[in-house]
């Protein structure tokens, strides 16, 4: 397979998606509207859609609708971006090579963005055309489970900012890291084998590689801020110790966390032995995610 | 009927879920749900939920777990009331009587906190114990349609903000409190008819109700600002006019304003003809509405 092609269809998909379902700037009240498109459709690489289509597509082979579904992870992961990046957070001015929606449209503008996209994703998923109810439940529950407070993204940006102020331990790195970013990535698989109507046996299959992949994601994520500038990053490089935050490299140091990223990258494809080919997009998600430079 | 008491026994069953659904304090992060739970745990008047579960109890006999689906309303009107405190907002020190969520728990804090309200309550209603997957469903499309951009509440948020630099006309200003406060009362209303298995014309009947008791709410609460003190209100008063914010007294004057809130509770009274006994709560719910002083 040809992984620049395959991304290329499925983020063409997933962009289509979002352009459906999120008013156009048009509709009142346009600043809110012209704010959700600015930082959603800013070039973000849609890993989180693609790896819920790729689950879809690894369990079965009609999965009508999928893309409604996967874009509502971009939502949620937007959203995430504009808050985390307010002067009362993160106070990060760069985005995607492009300024965060608080310079362009003001704090109150950005806080009420990140609030419609939330609010968005889940209204999508409760109107999904090709879903039936029971699966639009179970999509739900996955969806605000990850993006909650207990083991979620939400929960691990507060363990973050926590953690700033504590001793740098292999343990709280793994906690955080697996509710910051880990239960999202593992709700974008699972989301999309639910929706493919994977077996048990599947999604716990699923939802393995997930984690695997999830934490390889991470770990390089805190290598490539070590090691890039942010030109290429296209965000401020270098916040991770500037800020003092609890990342791979401060606690292994980058040749053990590039060895560990490695492994992950492993676990992830031997979960996906019981899928054969059908799983090879998921299989090329991985290399690319511990081999991307940016 | 004595609605002390039908209001006091509704607002412990209400109180019971949301103690039952949002993490104790003790639940790592601590932090932020010691944030959720300082808000929503603040004596509010939990109209909202009330107006759910007097729906559902207008529509049939049985609504068993009716409570799990009105407290998720409490949520989503609580997460409204942190974000619009902030300093980047309406930049309010003062709440129910207390120091606002941000002065408490410092700016970001309070972005998480209400982030985590509106992402618990989808998560709430789609895991509800006593209703089946259509009605899941059903509920969060009514909850997120009514929370969102397009004719919502944060429309009106939006729409508001930008009203302080506009002419008060009556159109405008009908707009901004239909998407503001109305949509949400409304959506109070119907959540508990769809609860409860309402018909298509009792849906009708009790969304006409659910629209004529929001407006004459919101036409109250604006002369209220006016005419009580910050005590009373346990919030800072007056703070419409100092904003320059467009409200019903500035746009009709005082006496008509009263007028106009007496025939919205008359038209609210009229919409619950077919219902009969059933919906007296109802009845006095919006006389209560009315009549209020804080």
């Amino acid at each position: 397979m040809n992984l620049k092609e395959y991304l290329a269809a499925r983020v063409q998909a997933v962009d289509a998606a979002l352009e459906r379902w999120v008013p156009a700037e048009t509709v009142p009240p346009q600043t809110i509207h012209r704010a959700m498109r600015y930082s959603l459709f800013a070039g973000g690489k849609r890993i989180r859609p693609v790896l819920c289509i790729g689950a879809a597509e690894a369990v079965a082979s009609a999965y009508s609708g999928i893309e409604d579904a996967a874009c509502t992870l971009e939502m949620i992961h937007t959203y995430s971006l504009i808050h985390d990046d307010l002067p009362a957070l993160d106070n990060d001015d760069l985005r995607r090579g492009r300024p965060t929606n608080h310079v362009v449209f003001g704090d109150a503008m950005a806080i009420l963005a990140g609030d419609s996209l939330l609010t968005l994703a889940f209204e999508v998923l409760s109107k999904l055309p090709h879903a039936n109810d029971a699966v639009k439940a179970s999509l739900i529950k996955e969806l605000a489970t990850a993006s909650g407070t207990v083991g979620g993204m939400i929960g691990g940006q507060v363990h973050d900012i926590e953690g700033e102020r504590q001793t740098p331990t292999a343990a709280l790195l793994e906690s955080i890291h697996r509710a910051k970013t880990g239960a999202l990535l593992r709700a974008s698989v699972r989301m999309g084998a639910i929706y493919a109507g994977a077996s048990a046996d599947q999604l716990a299959a699923l939802s393995s590689y997930g984690e695997h992949t999830g934490l390889a994601f991470q770990i390089v994520d805190d290598i490539l801020d070590v090691e890039q500038s942010s030109e290429t990053l296209g965000k401020t490089a270098g916040k991770d110790q500037a800020q003092q935050k609890i990342t791979f490299p401060a606690v292994y140091g980058l040749d053990q966390s590039k060895r560990m990223a490695a492994q992950e990258r492993q676990a992830a494809h031997d979960a996906l032995t019981p899928f054969g080919d059908s799983a090879a997009p998921l299989r090329e998600i991985a290399d690319f995610i511990v081999n991307r430079n940016a």
